[in-house]
């Protein structure tokens, strides 16, 4: 359109740039360097794997700049690195709360299926396939795992986080020692010593730091430095891997299979598409036996057992994982295209956990940290790999930040850091849950399906069914702690209902603290726009109140009503947006306008205000009455933290001030 | 997971990078620029707004480096740029295509109702809603309209450009004169005159080329230096927008509205959230009466009625347009908040449309085409702005590249470029049908509703209803020509059905030549993946034949089968990778395996082989019966070119060979 009078702000130039997570605000001190200290930071970060980055990039987002975040890695680039090769839904759904997740939902392989082969009766056959069962059973946001070479979700983070930091990853860079020691400069107690290569010379320096955080893999030098061991007692065994495009004619090639044939037991795991237009495939092969107590493997050590593992270990080459594959995958052909095998490795597994994820100082303040393959080692068969190590520092993340950037209230117990102490208590706890897994299912693949231990097909596919809601991420549950909060609600007041929440299929989404919040489609009531609850709970750091109102809500006297002037009043106590609210009403017996609701909710929520019965049922999914309502806290994770009674908005306060320091005035 | 043994080709380090589009294939020979010559091109293009720089983008991921392809624009930057601000659901569909999606779809307004307010009989109220509808009617892979700032979707494709193009676009550089000159060098006959500032300084050069594309909006001086003009007779309205973040207690502030009220009419566009938090929104008012044969305007001339409508423009002032807002919304109250007017104009329209899109040289040889408002101008009240001018381009490019890499077969008729003709023909028409629309809806929003010319709300939302096939974008077709057979495929023959097509509700899916394929969700066969059938059309320049096999596919004698061959060797009869074959089924009989089917289809589309009832209905939504099935050529673009009887191979071949040149031996 021709245009004669144009006048424009200055302001409107930004319009062209994408958006920034907004920082969270910081109550604390500035954080400033003198030239003439020591080097300092609020946090060091060794280690930019998955789990590295994660934590770097939401340490970043939420406001920590280059002077007070140092992340350092030893490798020169997401190029060569390591061999995880598996997203799960929750993974995914948390990508996208970060934006993070289309160059994945795109490009990756998705995996629907899974296919279970085994021998078959009918000897021509040799094997068949005995069922096909979807890859992910509970409800989630995506429906599939991604498989997808680990240095491109590493290069995916590393990128986003150039748009927040301006050093990013100090490459090159190695740790070789960390020490508590408070004697120097108490409030900035951990040392750490690094090697850095510049131009081919070794450059060492020691630098201090409020915290760090080992993200340093299975050979944890901080782990290691800080005195912390894995612990396990399982039964090892020898695997190789191979990622590469093959020819044959197995209907099942593009699906996840486990195959258990006479000849031995292979895993297909389908990859993305590569630039040739080709495409991976990931295959595992089991070396038979076990070998006891393998641990010492993992520092070196060496007795007559593992003396026993390396000779079966070194015999693994690439020509004899592709004859195991072959031969179990028989009588269908099997070969690797010539010259398109892209990486092998042979490896042995086992099953151990750190009993410490935290040290702590003199004073009890959390100042060590270790997360992901540091403090806990598992096989790949259940494609945990980056999963639980990214949900660790997911975890640990907004709880650090909260803490440095003096948003958590003053402690009223022992501890003088108790929101850094769960991150102990929740990823603890889901470790062992992922090693018991591990090890369970894992020996259930390794062993002979149908020999004389008694391991049907069907045991088999039953593990997998039932371990789904945790090997998806989906069904994760935390322990009971002071962010998780699960009493029973019963009061014993007359008359008054005690639980919310009915029923109990906390994996089809019925609300459960200490489980994430399941995504639900909604109608906005401002504009009608169709959008995913989990689009209004992005990563940010922000607490959110999930206000489910009752079909009282247009009774201007009602308990909705009156709940949500006092939500409002609560929310304000809270540092400027770090409490946001969202409001689903049910179904209503009439139309209604802004008008016909208190004022407050098109004052704080007027777009995060919802018809919570047009598309999903959210009101049925989460296992909330209509006519009674319920509010809920999500935690900046996703996890629901506590639920209560509509009009219980003292038990949401009672928790949000655990959490978040109030403050007046604001 | 500990790995003792290793080997890492070299290849797998590419593995972190993000995909690329593949370029074609080149069958004309290699460009190369002598230094001693005369600076030359292949292609250029005059500037870098939406219509520039899609083609930009397509002929770069097509093949074309920066040495062949010069794109230039007076801007020195996306952030100065234009005033449009929707994206329609077909060009949404189409970034998808392209996967720059992601960044609108997560942070553009997303419009997803239409709401008209008109005078109340109640005189309490003033004006009253009359109803709400859905702002997308018809089926479409997105439901809303996109709401975004026109530089931010600039700088999307900008970004993505550097991607492919080394040079990206030359800035800060202006056209001054456009010319064939076939006496220099016949095969470069365009000469283009450029000044670019550089420093400060003007320099001056004048390069040639084989095609030159005019995006230089409106005023272009392309258009005007081959002596085209826009024609067009209607009446010019004034006009008021102002981009704001406004105050008011309006309910629908966040809808698109158009509101008829007794002191006027106002048009509001919910906007994007901003930087700040806070929504922008647009809104249009109308400056009462209309200007007589504006179209001097445009060219600078001037006389006593465009004298009347510059004195009657001059008075428009940003608080005219907030107060004209004001008292067309009233009871409700509309203000803008403090220093938040992102920007504002006064313009006048009227729809003009030039009668030559291309122009030939002596020979026949189409070399210099116009795109996007340097070939129409129409007002922004259907939120046409950015679409129709990216949708020109997309039109283009592929058959551009076509004839530059010598993919185009040899012509048989008089045209020397045939297939660059088709450009004007269907284009053009789209043009024609966007003024006359324009004109319509425009003339209609600007009537006073209920007045004596008798305009009901009931014919304005009609009119609405109707023309959303076409500003969707989702129901433009294509004129019948050389990529669009519609004939009626009677062919006398006994027996024989002639139409494998039932239905005519084209807008709902049926298939129709000249209309775009609408996506539907499918099941693959190698995989159990649940995708969209447009991820298998991506824009990357290819033809796809679309077989829809019928009931039949199992039995190894049948038409499925021998289509199937058939096809197949078709396929390769075309140069590599330009023709990809997508294959559907009907819901069988019996569940089958590869072998169950010729051996050609895991061959030639092992990842493109689907259940097509599984999720979607293809067969129905498509009008296919699923007894007898059909085969469909979908074109570079995503528009059906030709439908055919399952048998009907030939006509496939016939089709396909008037588009793509044939190969031997490959």
């Amino acid at each position: 359109m021709p245009v004669f009078t144009e006048h424009s702000s200055s302001s409107r130039d930004l319009r062209v740039l994408p958006s920034f997570a907004p920082p969270l605000p910081r109550l604390a001190p500035p954080f400033k360097r003198d030239d003439k200290d020591e080097e300092k930071y609020e946090v060091v970060v060794v280690g930019a794997g998955p789990a590295g980055l994660m934590l770097t990039l939401l340490l970043s987002r939420y406001g920590l700049t280059s002077t007070s975040l140092l992340s350092i890695d030893t490798k020169p680039s997401t190029q060569k690195t390591g061999q995880a090769d598996g997203l799960q839904p929750r993974t995914l759904e948390v990508l996208k709360t970060l934006g993070l997740s289309t160059e994945i939902e795109n490009e990756a392989c998705q995996m629907w299926q899974f296919a279970f082969w085994n021998p078959s009766s009918d000897p021509e056959k040799v094997i068949e396939r005995t069922s096909v069962v979807p890859e992910i059973i509970p409800p989630a946001r995506f429906r599939y795992e991604a498989t997808i070479h680990q240095g491109r979700v590493e290069r995916i983070m590393e990128t986003d986080l150039m748009s927040y930091s301006e050093r990013g990853i100090l490459r090159n860079t190695e740790v070789v020692d960390v020490g508590i020691d408070e004697d120097g400069d108490a409030e900035f107690p951990v040392r750490v010593s690094m090697v850095t290569i510049v131009d081919g010379v070794r450059v060492g320096k020691t630098v201090r730091a409020k915290h760090v955080v080992g993200a340093d893999g299975a050979h944890s030098v901080v782990r290691r430095c800080m005195g912390l061991s894995l612990e396990g007692e399982s039964l090892d065994h020898i695997w190789g891997v191979v990622d590469v495009v093959v020819e044959t004619d197995f209907p099942d090639i593009r699906r996840r299979c486990a195959i258990h044939s006479p000849a031995g037991s292979v895993m297909v795991i389908p990859r993305e598409r590569i630039s040739t237009g080709e495409y991976l495939t990931r295959l595992y092969v089991q070396v038979p036996g076990v070998v006891e107590e393998g641990d010492q493997m993992l520092d070196g050590g060496e007795d007559g057992k593992s003396g026993d593992a390396r000779q079966r270990r070194s015999k693994i080459t690439l020509e004899g994982i592709l004859k195991q594959a072959a031969d179990a995958i028989k009588p269908y052909s099997l070969c690797a295209k010539e010259d398109a095998v892209d990486w092998w490795a042979a490896y042995q597994i086992g099953q151990r956990v750190s009993p410490e994820f935290i040290v702590n100082d003199s004073k009890g303040v959390a100042r060590v940290f270790i997360v992901g393959d540091a403090c806990h080692t598992h096989s790949p068969k259940a494609g945990q790999g980056m999963n639980v190590s990214m949900m660790d520092s997911y975890n640990l993340a907004w709880k650090l930040i909260y803490h440095i950037n003096g948003l958590a209230p003053e402690p009223s117990g022992p501890s003088p850091t108790p929101l850094l102490e769960t991150y102990q208590t929740e990823r603890h706890e889901i470790a062992q849950q992922l090693i018991d897994f591990d090890r369970k299912f894992s020996t259930m693949f390794s062993g002979q399906m149908g020999a004389t231990e008694g391991l049907t097909q069907e045991e088999f596919q039953q593990a997998f069914k039932l371990g789904n809601g945790f090997t998806s991420g989906c069904g994760v549950e935390y322990p009971e702690n002071m962010l998780v909060i699960r009493d029973e609600l019963d009061d014993g007041v007359e008359g008054r209902r005690s639980n919310p929440i009915q029923g109990t299929e906390y994996i089809s989404g019925v609300l459960r603290p200490g489980r994430r919040l399941l995504n639900v489609r909604l109608l906005r009531h401002a504009d009608g726009w169709q959008r995913d609850i989990h689009d209004d709970i992005p990563s940010t750091g922000r607490f959110r109140i999930l206000c489910l109102t009752s079909t009282d809500l247009l009774d201007r006297r009602s308990v909705s009503v009156q709940t949500l002037k006092e939500v409002a009043l609560l929310e304000a106590q809270f540092p400027k947006s770090t409490v946001e609210l969202i409001i689903l009403h049910p179904r209503l017996h009439r139309s209604f306008e802004w008008k016909d609701v208190p004022a407050c909710v098109k004052q704080q929520a007027e777009m995060r205000f919802y018809d919570g019965s047009a598309l999903d049922n959210a009101y049925s999914i989460y296992g909330v009455d209509p006519a009674h309502g319920a509010l809920v806290v999500v935690r900046p994770d996703g996890y629901v933290g506590v639920v209560a009674c509509l009009d219980d908005v003292q038990r949401v306060g009672g928790y949000l001030k655990q959490c978040i320091r109030t403050v007046s005035g604001n």
